[in-house]
């Protein structure tokens, strides 16, 4: 069945903020009819989509009654009401991802716990059911200071994550299911997009490389392609393959690697739809992750990943001490520059750090974009009016 | 003024088709609030705007109306009504392009005067304000058989225009407003792009080329970079732009050309909007042509026009024979070849040659490009269930 063409098929996206809505560009660009569902009345998807529904999705009745609606189901956003995706999954709804691919992937220890099981290289964790059981995991040298403490559930954006260095550090956290993973020595953070039909049709990007502020430890940049060499990038393309196929994933999945100093390739995490590292191939691929993943749940052919040309994309986040109406100084200035094009989300309010945007940079010389990837960072800001 | 990003700014858009539904796609990119006009209720723009109402383009008190609403005002299609257009600029509003713009491309007859007037190359032409006065100016040798007949008003995509060759083909005319214009023994049909903003920002696209069906006389591709020599390009470009200014015309504005047998540039016609002709841009250039307009009517810095990679786009028309509720047969198959995307407008019901879409093929290597674009062509076809 292609008949999804100006037809009346019917699409259902959990989630409507940023990703959702880029998704929509394309949907649009196929004419495909879009359901969207959102706890937020003003979610940036309110607009692009054909109906827009205003609601939980963490709650179950609304999920599933959403979702029997449409004739595929998808989302933007992993923190949504499993069960429900399974109930409809039951009734022969196409649900893609699947809620089992969602299941192993939303929590955090089931996720390590994945790896391990499926031989898929990663750093060594111990799961905690409780902050008492790490506690005597610490006492019992199951894992050792300093590691990296994880929240299983409803971390995001380095939310729910948190370095231990001391005792005193250990009092300060929340009494939650928790992961306690063994610091990595890493030379570089990787990422590869990978994206896969329901027919088992596989592609993958090539490498990006997540570059560092040498001291805010935030990612500045995203660059595509990685300034690493073939032998490490076909390694982390391979594992990343091999991580999607495992998930039996449907649509994209993005995987988030560490390259250690010894050129090893350790899966760090997974996100199961588009994700801020492939945001570049808007301008610089052959086919953007948005189409992409729109191809690959509808299970048509998927589109060439390949790049046209160099990308970097900067996240517009908002500047620390404003908070209110959002104005974007100086975006003409960046505007003026080659091959900048910005991102606006469609958030009216800005607070410290929320992420507001993004900028992509494409310029046939990677180095050239990088140095115009930092005037656009040192030029546009995002503040209140 | 730049506070057009996530703010209460409102950009009006007169027409609703796929021009505008490509546009929108670009101030949702930019998060600019947008209200549509168009006659019809579920026209491709009524998804992806902010604000949709259905009106006619030609009354002048819906336009006006219409005007008053927004902060800036713009079209996707040239038949307007060009009084409310004046009064609005009378009273403070922003039009681009202005009403006089449009006034002088609007009729024909006026569109070619203005090319006499300015030295812009265009073929030898006689206006003609009836049937009658036609007849009398082949009686009195102002022009001869055979020679080019076109309706000074409301031509759109070869309606409006006839090759006069004999007394018979002369009797089938209707009795209106006319020029005839000498035929034009021609190489090529060209056209540039050319983007201006009111600041008097000026850029071109390269030199794109329109091939023809060898027998339909139907233009089956258009191709970037056109395949001539350099100095007919730059003579195109040089061309181009002159027209541009000489119109000060704002947003973009495409300009079609006869490369004569000799080398000379004519120009044949403006649109004075988006346009087919530069639909490659969404796929193949660093700036896409609906970005390019957006940026130009709000004043702000244009965008790089070159191209990262060759383009060919081929129209998606409605197959003879074929009326009805569309469906587009052999679709997955094009989506399987590599650099292909497929744009659908969203038109629910196809008729034999109505514009359905279009496909853009990119590729390194134009002549690969060409190959793929051709096999797209003789795969893909546009039909009713």
């Amino acid at each position: 069945m292609t008949n999804f063409f100006s037809s009346k098929f019917k699409l259902g996206i959990l989630g409507g903020g940023q990703l959702g809505k880029m998704m929509l560009y394309e949907t649009r660009k196929y004419d495909i009819k879009t359901f969207v569902l959102d706890p937020n009345p003003e979610a940036p998807c309110k607009v692009g989509c054909d109906h827009f529904q205003q609601g939980s999705l963490m709650d179950y009745d609304t999920v599933y009654n959403f979702g029997k609606k449409v004739d595929i189901l998808t989302f933007e956003i992993e923190t949504v009401n499993i069960k429900a995706l399974a109930q409809l999954e039951k009734e022969g709804k196409k649900v893609y991802p699947s809620a089992k691919t969602l299941e192993s992937i939303q929590n955090k220890g089931r996720q390590k716990l994945f790896y391990q099981k499926h031989n898929i290289p990663t750093a060594p964790f111990v799961v905690f059911s409780n902050k008492a059981h790490l506690a005597e995991g610490i006492t019992n040298n199951k894992i050792r200071l300093p590691f990296v403490w994880k929240s299983t559930q409803g971390g995001y954006d380095g939310k729910g994550v948190s370095i231990i260095k001391t005792g005193a550090d250990l009092a300060k956290l929340p009494d939650v299911e928790c992961i306690a993973e063994e610091m990595v020595n890493f030379k570089n953070e990787l990422a590869v997009i990978v994206v896969r039909n329901p027919s088992g049709e596989i592609k993958t990007y090539p490498v990006v490389e997540m570059e560092f502020h040498p001291e805010a430890n935030q990612v500045e940049y995203v660059i595509c392609p990685a300034r690493i060499d073939d032998k490490v990038a076909q390694k982390a393309i391979t594992v990343a393959q091999k991580v999607s196929e495992s998930f039996e994933h449907v649509g994209i999945l993005a995987v988030e690697m560490f390259q250690t100093q010894e050129d090893e390739i350790l899966v760090n995490e997974v996100a199961p739809r588009p994700h801020n590292s492939g945001h570049y191939s808007i301008e610089a691929s052959y086919t953007n992750q948005f189409e992409q993943h729109i191809r690959a749940i509808l299970d048509l052919p998927l589109g060439a990943t390949e790049s046209i040309v160099g990308g970097i994309m900067v996240n517009l986040v908002g500047a620390e001490g404003y908070a209110g109406d959002v104005e974007y100084e100086n975006i003409e200035k960046i505007m003026q520059m080659r091959g900048v094009t910005p991102h606006i989300y469609g958030k009216q309010q800005t607070r410290p750090f929320r992420k507001m945007g993004h900028v992509t940079i494409i310029h046939e010389d990677i180095n050239e974009a990088r140095e115009i990837a930092e005037k656009v960072k040192n030029t546009i800001k995002v503040i209140s009016k």
